[in-house]
């Protein structure tokens, strides 16, 4: 089944902020045995949204648009899916209710503006918004279905996987098989090398990388009418090849693993971080539950606060720097001893855009986990910007704390 | 002068990468006062490729490519480009030339496939490649410009700023006047309602909200042959009424803002996170230089963590609770104490899913600053999931320090 995915916004055409929604809906679609056939943005502008509608209604029988659910002016998208299926919006009361329950809820303030959020084709599907007052909508006439979902990847997620998936999945008879791997731990190439000979002995068997930093997340699927037996071995071979590097299927991702592992194991964490200034204790509280594992963080920035808050000799700091396997090591020992926690974990090192040198470039991060009376320290070259850097080094570190756990 | 830019690639329509290049094409071409009117992606197919080229030129003169300039069969964005025009493709030996000093220079091995990247349309102009073996193409005909670059941003860059808006600034005759505003503390709604008069009196003149997490970006424009005069009045009226709002244009990030501000005046700041659990000091580290400001960031989780760091009295953690006004201001002032900085910040709060009652409610949070002797209390209940809050939290309480350092 062809899809087209029509997103609608100035902010996208203008570069203000990057298509991401094209990617996840993409990524799903074809990986639910949609075949995604094209990308089309335009601007909140009536004519351009007509235009586009048409145009990919050539191709496909289903369209899902992104943006233009809000309460403003420039918020055409159901106005203009209604009037190019010579359609009224209508006021669905319940719908209305809930967007009030849910500014009830978030203690905001509604506004009249926020009643048109509540309108919608005669017939439609309403997709519940959890995250939002813009609720979607699925509306099909004459063979041709549009889906309406907002703009935020927050709200239109769930909407995704909970509404729009199921709906869509119903109308499509191809079959297929369908397997999702997330690696760590290995480059793209790398991985391709060892999987050459899988795909060239199971050719109808299609394997899809999708690499993003430090993971990549794998699907493998049949084509349309797929030999179910082949499927499994193929995946069988796959996780054989690959079973150093896969940490899971695509639900979980490298902190829930981790604060699930803690957790079965009932041990605190504590983090001290240099370079990366608290990104790995805020990717591990980004988790539900996380404080029950995550005894302390703790950014130590400079050498002072170093020796004050976790006990780093001042002669480790003078000998070695401070972006030292040393320091590292004293860090993630001295976080223990200051917090009292099981499990002490440290990062150090340069992430630019100044500060390197020769010896120690942009980019060098020491990591260091104690655990058990032991500390292992890590040495890495992470490449990309300051923020780059400090993504690498961040999830590197929650890597090596999930091999160490597991 | 309006443009659109086509997307050629599977690897963009399978959401394997992010369509990156569009951004940056985009910022760049709006930048440079061309109007960019849509995004397409399509296939490495000639069918769709050739129905993009006919539907994107019914609306713009300009079509900038991306992508299918590689050596491979399934490149075929200048043949099919070619065939659009009528035309053929015709050998280049001085491009030829180039390529193969390319394989020289770079020690890697030449194919005979690589000719192909050496064929032009007669009479184009040939982009350079300095940082691969695939040349850029730009060829007119009847009013018609094709631009064809390469998909690796590595190697479309260079041929964007050096090669491609120079040749089109030649062409552009449209004057148009554009102001950018970031704004905070007002959510889109009130924002709208605020300038809806101003919008109704300059009817002519385009203003467009970009609303994210916290931040509002508008951008004003008049259209094609806009009115000067009327466009500076427009805009000083806008600054008037939401002058409350307004922290800059969108150069800046608000961490940005505070870093700078912070170094401007010589200060040290301090965090203490709860809920946050270092987002807030991970989010100033993102800033090239933030160490000069940071002394110390602190996430204490729990309640032994913040009176053993922080210096919070149990007494007030019993009597109050550990998310409530008293505990925000003893943190704020404890991480003043406890690390030596000038100002200390704080934030505790009940970022869910579970840890809510009906007293204090999942998106209850309190923040504080404490600088020059003064705590200064904040009481806030956000809406959204975990880190949405979490989000809105960090955004909140750095808003609150721009405005106190202003």
């Amino acid at each position: 089944m062809k899809v087209a995915i029509l997103t609608i916004g100035d902010e996208v055409i203008e570069g203000k902020i990057v298509n991401t929604n094209a990617e996840l809906l993409s990524k799903t679609l074809e990986g639910s045995n949609f075949h995604v056939s094209m990308h089309l943005v335009v601007r909140d502008d009536e004519k351009d949204i007509l235009a586009g509608l048409s145009f990919l209604y050539q191709d496909v029988d289903v369209i899902v648009t992104t943006g233009g659910l809000g309460p403003t002016a420039d918020d055409l998208t159901k106005e203009i899916c209604a009037k190019y299926f010579q359609e009224d919006l209508i006021l669905f009361p319940e719908e209305y209710e809930k967007i009030k329950l849910y500014f009830l809820k978030s203690k905001g303030s509604i506004t009249e503006n926020n009643q048109k959020q509540a309108y919608f084709i005669k017939g439609a599907t309403v997709l519940d918004n959890m995250n939002g007052t813009a609720p979607g909508m699925i509306y099909e006439k004459a063979g041709k279905v549009i889906v309406n979902l907002p703009g935020p990847p927050k709200e239109l997620e769930p909407m995704l996987y909970q509404g729009v998936i199921p709906y869509l999945s119903k109308k499509n008879n191809d079959q297929i098989y369908r397997k999702q791997y997330r690696l760590m731990n290995i480059g793209e190439s790398d991985a391709e090398t060892m999987i050459k000979p899988i795909m060239k002995k199971y050719s109808q068997i299609k394997v899809s990388p999708y690499a993003s930093v430090g993971v990549i997340d794998y699907i493998i699927t049949t084509p349309n009418i797929g030999d179910k037996t082949m499927f499994y071995e193929a995946c069988e071979e796959f996780e054989c090849v690959l079973k150093d590097f896969i940490i899971g299927d695509w639900s979980k991702s490298i902190q829930e693993i981790v604060v699930q592992l803690l957790k079965a194991k009932s041990l605190k964490l504590a983090v001290a971080e240099s370079c990366t200034g608290g990104l790995v204790t805020s990717t591990l509280v980004e988790v539900p539950g996380s404080s029950e594992v995550l005894k302390e963080g703790i950014v130590t920035y400079s050498n002072e606060a170093k020796v004050m808050r976790l006990g780093v000799k001042e002669i480790t700091l003078k000998q070695y720097g401070a972006v030292s396997k040393q320091v590292a090591a004293e860090m993630a020992k001295g976080v223990i001893n200051s917090s009292g926690a099981n499990i002490g974990v440290s990062i150090t090192g340069i992430a630019g855009p100044s500060g390197g040198s020769l010896e120690k470039p942009v980019g060098l991060v020491y990591s260091a986990i104690c655990f058990n009376g032991k500390t292992i320290v890590f040495e890495n070259y992470f490449n990309g910007d300051r923020n780059k850097i400090r993504l690498r080094a961040t999830i590197h570190i929650l890597y090596e704390l999930y091999k160490i756990l597991k």
